[in-house]
């Protein structure tokens, strides 16, 4: 049940390496030390009035991180592919304003320092969780790495991915488990649960679900985030749009604020 | 997000079929009527011994069904396959002198009514959810039918292979999720936590979750039941043997007696 | 790259336990001995008609078994099950009048004696791979047993549902590789033509592939028939509709009479 | 069975858009013309003597490309990562002595200009399929581009991903299937062959096939090449090392030099 070391050496994120669990702490809020962690917002920075208000409402709700793409990883190239940075700045903005951390991706080598001056966490997507020349290149970055299970990598390869990070200097990162490709396909993907606890197990690293993208559809998001936290997540990433049928992206798995408000007020009762 | 009926008709199991959830009651015990039914037990009957300590537990923790196999469909013909006869006149003693109820799984349209004659759920196991004639022939006996999902079965599929069930005559089915199989091989299949809230908007069945199948390993058992809850699950089925090290079939996931104290104790809790 | 015996004894199947491949021999007619054997039909029998016609163009064409169904395993309730002994009357009748050996699917143990009864090599289809009741009692059939590969079942578990029918006694198996489960969508499922090359080095037993539920898209049948061959099975399994737009199942991938000539046409040239 | 254009904006790779198929010229040598084009050589190149004794094999046996890596996308940091420049410039100096064409990996859009100096083709590893930073940038290249299939990708996502190329202004992408994920873990990947005729009806882009890559396994490599011709592939891919054993990478997949021999004598026959 432990990876082979002699067949694929595997080092720093082994939970071996360090018998404390990682603890990341950006300005003032701490990530894996046991409370829940939320970030949530739109898939896509649209304008600015829609991050404006998406900030908003995860800030009264009580969420820590706002989430906003704005260099969109889409697969095709017909489709809205983010605004780039003037996205950037509108999150910002709004982030700033109500006190929220921010996160976005970043999918070129050629967009870090971009994409590091204006937000606090560094997405990498499940697309390019084997891109070894942006995980190398994140590493020597000084902000934590949000790091996505690519759709069909297994947990040694997830863990595997960190450790490019890990190696290259970088001790924070985070992982998300956001559904892998199986041939199910009433939902876009399988949301593996049973990631949360393998990994809790194989690594010190915080944890992270995503039942947003691990699901693909609106109203599964409230069931399949109590899973996360009943099977020990240490946070979630929600996608929550001021108005998900004008949505430019991910229309149908974005919740609306409401459904959001009842999420965050549910998590809380678990958490008590 | 329904299915397509002109494409695949599809009737009895369908939620708009009827509007009220399916209660089924079996002496006097409840199930899907909102409270959480627990079976457990080992996967096989092993001795008399074996199967009178496994009740003495499950009763004691508070659990209402034991199960136990006396038909083993095991892959490989030199595996140990079941005490047959024998093994549920076992479980039979067990389960009266506990109070419990009792399922056992049957394979061959010829042990129907042989096993329908001790025990008072009928379980189809993975590897015949698509047997039709055993599936037609379940339809026409009179004790509620626990059918678990096949390990590549889309849930349109199993849907489908209750409605086999259902329009035969028998509207006593249970659905139970236990692992489907994906590319990931740490685990022995991938628990589909998602089914929970999707089967039970699609259909008006009883959904329970089996943890210990669904995952394959010991540890895992606690954090994925708890996630079946809060899924939203109307129960669950956990292999618990009262020396796992010694079982002759499933030893790797088969908890021990202490371990389904607390999570029968867990469950508890959460369900307060 | 071999099975782990110590963990999971397999014996019987294993390419150590018998030096030369398996050849069976069917009134007059060799299985595995180099040639390539072509079975072809309808997937249903529909009525007298439709199977007198299909058995002629199938002999015509230079193929030698004719295939199909009377009791059939259908996804869903609604769907035609299949004509019974009514069909297997009507098939045998076909098959003498054209010196065609015959084959059908047994789905239940309760058939086994009269579907043996009329056709000269019995089916166990994917769905039933393992349903070891069935794979035990064909064991002590005196008849060839042509097993499909279950649709997400590994070659081990392959081999070791072979090796139950095998340690029954009964040493004339032949496997069929009928394409398996994965994301993909687009076909029906995907083909595992490296299976024909893998159980040949494994096994003993004659390997087959069936393009039309390999794919599910009859214009795929022909390029994919041609790659088994190349792969180097042993036989083919093709389905042959007299009049695929009018088949009352699996009319998608079942090719027309012209076509399937075409294809024997092909097959010959390769072969030469 | 096309592709939902409404849904998925989908142009330039589609047949409908070019009748004729996509013919790609390269120093005179024609790819996707009708007769089959072999591109061989190691996983990495490790040492001038290393890829000078390739490339004479490969001239020798009557491939036309020379491949191999300057920089390696490999699962662990800790493995071996590639001689970069000086690679690429041992590699250059082989092909030219033999007259081959070359090709080689590029995984960072900072690395592109770098590689294009050196080789005649590049390629985007399956890691990397949908690295859209990565696509639209080589889309602007003056060099044909490689794209192999991601492990997982759908047909679907396959061309959308050449259509990022296309759509950039590169019209010269050549699509290569190298197997995808399944259950199955005996072979690395699941190699499929029905991706060979299905891409070719619905793309004019020529259609390679590796099935080094496609399987892992050595003795494999012979029997799937020629599935993959007998299906209509335009060209293959095949890893040969001068001394496998020795080799830094894919160890277990790559070809000794009579093997390829072999491999290439029999392609001409069946081409023939």
């Amino acid at each position: 049940m432990t990876f082979n070391e002699s067949n694929q050496p595997y080092k720093f994120a082994r939970h071996e390496f360090k018998k404390d669990r990682t603890v990341i702490t950006v300005k003032g809020h701490s990530i894996g030390d046991g409370h829940l962690t939320v970030i949530a917002g739109p898939c896509s920075i649209e304008s600015e009035e829609q991050i404006h208000s998406s900030a908003k409402i995860v800030a009264e709700c009580g969420a820590q991180i706002l989430r906003g793409g704005a260099f969109k990883p889409r697969t095709s190239p017909y489709s809205f592919q983010g605004l780039g940075e003037q996205g950037l700045i509108m999150m910002k903005k709004a982030a700033d304003e109500f006190g929220l951390l921010s996160i976005s991706e970043v999918m070129d080598t050629a967009d870090i320092d971009l994409i590091a001056y204006y937000v606090d966490i560094l997405q990498i997507g499940s697309r390019n969780m084997q891109n070894f020349s942006l995980l190398k290149k994140l590493g020597r970055v000084k902000k934590p790495i949000f790091l996505k299970r690519g759709m069909s990598a297994t947990y040694k390869e997830f863990l595997l991915a960190a450790e490019y990070i890990l190696n290259a200097g970088n001790e924070e990162v985070i992982l998300c488990e956001r559904g892998i490709r199986t041939f199910e396909s009433y939902t876009k993907n399988t949301m593996d649960i049973a990631a949360i606890p393998i990994l809790r197990e194989l690594s010190h690293l915080p944890i992270f679900a995503d039942p947003s993208h691990g699901t693909g559809i609106r109203n599964l998001v409230l069931p399949m985030a109590l899973a996360a936290v009943a099977a020990g997540t240490d946070g979630l990433m929600i996608e929550m749009h001021p108005n998900p049928e004008q949505a430019l992206s991910d229309a149908d798995q974005a919740i609306e604020p409401q459904d959001f408000a009842k999420l965050m007020a549910q998590l809380n009762k678990v958490a008590a």
